[in-house]
């Protein structure tokens, strides 16, 4: 039997994402796809129209979408809740629905940085899901957040890499528009142009990539010790951030050593199996002109798992640091992607 | 002595357009740059800093946005205003000015059907600006309208042709981003697409094409009889409407004695060396792959008419049709540039 | 058993649409993939890796491009060659493989104009492929050509209008800069701007359009009577071509008989359910703001028949004149999948 | 009196530049320009029609192309030869000029490794030119190179930064198609698009950066000591190469004793005025959205300065790491415009 979710800000590009990957899951089934009054009432197909390209799947097209009414869900059966609520209003909001009962996974930052929310990219993290239990003392449901989308990609590229030491990370970004919902920039801004600041986007991701790499131990996370700059910029894009790392690493193996690491690397949810983990977390290209935002951003293996891969590439040494590019779905691995597999994570793993 | 002037809705695209043209007039002289509520008390050179490129106009930079306020500007000795106000708001600021004695010129629709406010591109209807006598029986002051900036080029190219007996227009925009505003189209949806609709853009440059091309009699516009098909869809570009001409003609000339009726052709702006009257209004291209967009857009000389020129190419004829290609630059030919035209036609023909 | 087919110019944008829409068809077999000398001996994935999104099907990655070589295609017992070769080297390869016993289904121009070779396009005139039988008089093998890429679109959307009286067209294209080949379009001309002409297009548009939609009797091609004027633009799009339609009809019904005439429209191919057929030939929207090239360009079920619909909105009508917006797929139905479904088409009707 | 110049691959995009950069110049006067035999005897106008933006001055409209003969410069009187060639066939050309008395400023890379000659961009190491002495030696003429248009603009920004102790540079770039020249990138790979590879650019990068900063002493130069680490990627931008930097020193001030040093800066250029020479070096901005490629590329007053300007934003400190973004017009300072500068000071500093 599957269980009941729903999605919330559904009329979002992340929450289209949310939609349209759990329009046919095998564990879920959704009950309710819910967004601001503004939208209420109207069938979801309607909307996405002219947002989502192609065709909106059969089964979306006749909801209705409804307001956002916690305890109606909680009346109606809904044990799993994907949030793609905007900041401001998904913090109260998301805390109604922990207190009713309800699991929350969820794209917004409003608690990522509360004590006992676990960021949780489970390739990288996914022990960090036993925080988990820290919030089941105060109330019947809990809250697990993904990351800031260009987290979700450079952790799982430098989750392998933490054997090496890593001692300071410089990453700068080349973010796509859709990084900043719909509608977002203003075509007259990014047309061949280059926006060279988001933000807040530099400070998450500072923070939540030492905290994603952290241990948790008593209850607590304690971030990882690198040091870690972040320089983010927009360019003329429509889907996939790439990522220009160089990694200080105590001893820097070669080239064809780290390549073979990251080829090799799995995480829990490829042992777990679960439905929507790629078979490869770490996509390694050799030729030198990839990985490239329009061919390589979808990556990932089976089809349920398409954009849920990092696509890593021009890996070069230079003395003790190491250097590359990555790609990284920005809507699916950075956004609705994640959030499903860390509610199958959380299901395969009885916090459901 | 120089009039003083103010700038309604100074701080859109079209408002930024009016200021720096306006800076440094000949016969103008800003008095006040009015915006909504929302932007006044704000210095008008932090506005601008993120929409217009380069940089502002030391003269401006340090102007203070103020409210719209009619009597306030009636009473500083305003006698002139440009409005780049939206259609919603434009009608009854626009009223109450006009009321108020003032000589309003206007690039909002609001008026443009108006039976007494004349719709001027000065070089295809100047004669169209005697309807001003009518209004002054009514009110002291009066408006004027420009047209829709697609229908500023297109007057402009099929003025001449009008000798040969115009039967029938079919037009086809490629329309800048520009057009619609800022923060307008979302980059998202404009990014390697074409969208191809824009409210009530066609019934617009139907209508008002052959009104402008009407004949004035008794106080009243007659339409020009010919047909017109116009279908208008937005492209990738910052600045530049590019339009695709099927006109069919009673008799059409060679393409080669069409080249020269389009050279040759002078309008009333270019008898009275009015100062932002361009020397050419017709500049042909003889390159086939032009006009651009990219390369054309700013065609005019003296550099204060850069941008009021009209670019046409690819002239070709087929039995009784002929077929051409132009350019206009959107926020100077097709919004302020030819409200200030007119300004200062009125200014020479005694309307002021 | 399927037949052996070869694709010749198999490393450019349409041998590469070629490959993969025949890597895994039900009628047919890869046996050559052929190109220039330059190419030969290489792998053709390699050459892939650059040029075509995604990941290159492992079939064809392992295959080794070899040089065009009539005389051995034919000894390995090819019956069918695909030709995206360039126009200039296609004119003589293709006439030595049809006299070679081969059936070439091309999509180079270079025998287009020949009178006993059709140009087809099988919804609109799958009749027309009887002209093979006047080339088996005077050789073993034969040529049938698919159109041009714009053409391709705008006769199955103007088949179901023949009825109503067709006199005149006019088009206007926006055209994706994939229809130059690769690399095509400089990128510093293409970013933010249009180009407004594209070398012999238009020419080829008019003439193609009104000879597919000829009727054949006895041996020869009698060229549709309507006039037809063609404008072609290159815009900053991946793939899709956009073609803004205005026909004068002799009785043009209103727009809602004209959705329904559209949609209900059937081809040969439809009737036939030949694999690359897509269900529907015309597809027709409602939603203003679309076709779009970036939603839309792939339309047609089933899977193996993606880009084989045209996309229609946009209909209204003036008098006698019809308006429309259609959307083809330049290198699937104006190209490589036209050519497949005329091969289809060819086998059914046992001309192989 | 003028002297006598010839600009070289004066076709090509650089070319373009130093054309038009020359064609009213107080020190030098065109005498020819030269390019590969394709192009020779056509009219340069003609030439650029398609390729430059804009109108060509009159001027330059008329001259015809000729071929790159050398002893017909020299015997011409030509005294400087700017050189635009590419590298392949720069090498033996800029030698033999030399040979011949010539003065040689080049854009092109084969020569920047030679020992004696200089790679200058004369803020940051106008001292180099005395290696000029050292080729006097073995040739009448000599040649002095700018350097890799990336690099152009970050040794301008590091320079003043020299005196807190630089002992590492992160750099990553966001480098416009034109840095390609014409027809460079393809469109087809370009538009919505991030391609993370540029052939031999980042060596180029991190070598010429250290040897600019380099310290010149007894007729060699000493690479700077500082470690730096180069990623660079080509963007859908037309001009304009964006760049952010991590710069690690030995004592890190406040970002606002930064932005001090930064604005207060100025170089040789600046001291002795030379007419091509920016009145700012480099352009802080506050603003934390710029400097934009759009908007920010051409900075530089006076006008003959325009694009010579590099312009910093983002100024922030993390511990010993400066974290900054430049912008750099790549074919004005990043290629003719820092040539015609070397040629000036050359000038006044009686090389010539």
């Amino acid at each position: 039997l599957r269980k009941k979710i729903a999605v919330l800000g559904a009329t979002g590009l992340v929450g289209q994402q949310f939609a349209w990957m759990l329009a046919d899951h095998p564990y879920f089934e959704i009950e309710a796809l819910a967004a601001s009054d503004r939208s209420a009432g109207k069938r979801y197909g309607a909307r996405l129209e002219h947002v989502v390209g192609g065709t909106v799947p059969g089964k979306l097209r006749e909801f209705v979408v409804e307001s956002i009414d916690p305890k109606s869900l909680a009346k109606r059966g809904v044990e799993i809740a994907f949030s793609a609520l905007p900041s401001e209003t998904a913090g109260s909001i998301e805390t109604e629905l922990a207190n009713l009962g309800i699991a929350v996974f969820t794209n917004a930052s409003a608690h990522r940085m509360d004590p006992d929310v676990p960021v949780i990219i489970p390739e990288a993290n996914a022990e960090h899901i036993a925080l988990v239990d820290s919030q089941r003392k105060r109330r019947p449901g809990f809250i697990v957040a993904d990351s800031n989308c260009s987290v979700s990609g450079l952790v799982i590229a430098l989750k392998p890499l933490m054997q090496f030491g890593l001692k300071d990370v410089t990453i700068t970004t080349y973010q796509a528009v859709s990084g900043a919902g719909y509608p977002g920039e203003a075509s007259l801004d990014v047309i061949g142009n280059i926006i060279p600041f988001i933000e807040n986007e530099e400070g998450k991701v500072e923070k939540e990539t030492r905290r994603i790499l952290g241990t948790l131990s008593k209850g607590r996370i304690r971030d990882a010790s690198f040091d870690i700059n972040a320089t983010c910029a927009r360019v003329p894009v429509h889907y996939g951030h790439l990522e220009s790392v160089v990694a200080e690493l105590e001893t820097c193996p070669d080239p064809r050593e780290i390549v073979q690491t990251l080829r090799k690397f799995r995480g829990v949810p490829q042992k777990l199996l679960l439905p929507t983990a790629p078979l490869e977390p770490l996509i390694v290209k050799d030729d030198e002109y990839r990985p490239q935002p329009l061919l390589d951003s979808c990556a990932g293996t089976p089809e349920r798992a398409a954009g849920m891969s990092v696509t890593v590439g021009r890996i070069a040494k230079k003395g003790r640091k190491l250097r590359f590019i990555l790609l990284v779905h920005n809507t699916i691995r950075g956004a609705a992607g994640t959030s499903i597999l860390n509610a199958e994570l959380a299901l395969k793993q009885k916090y459901l």
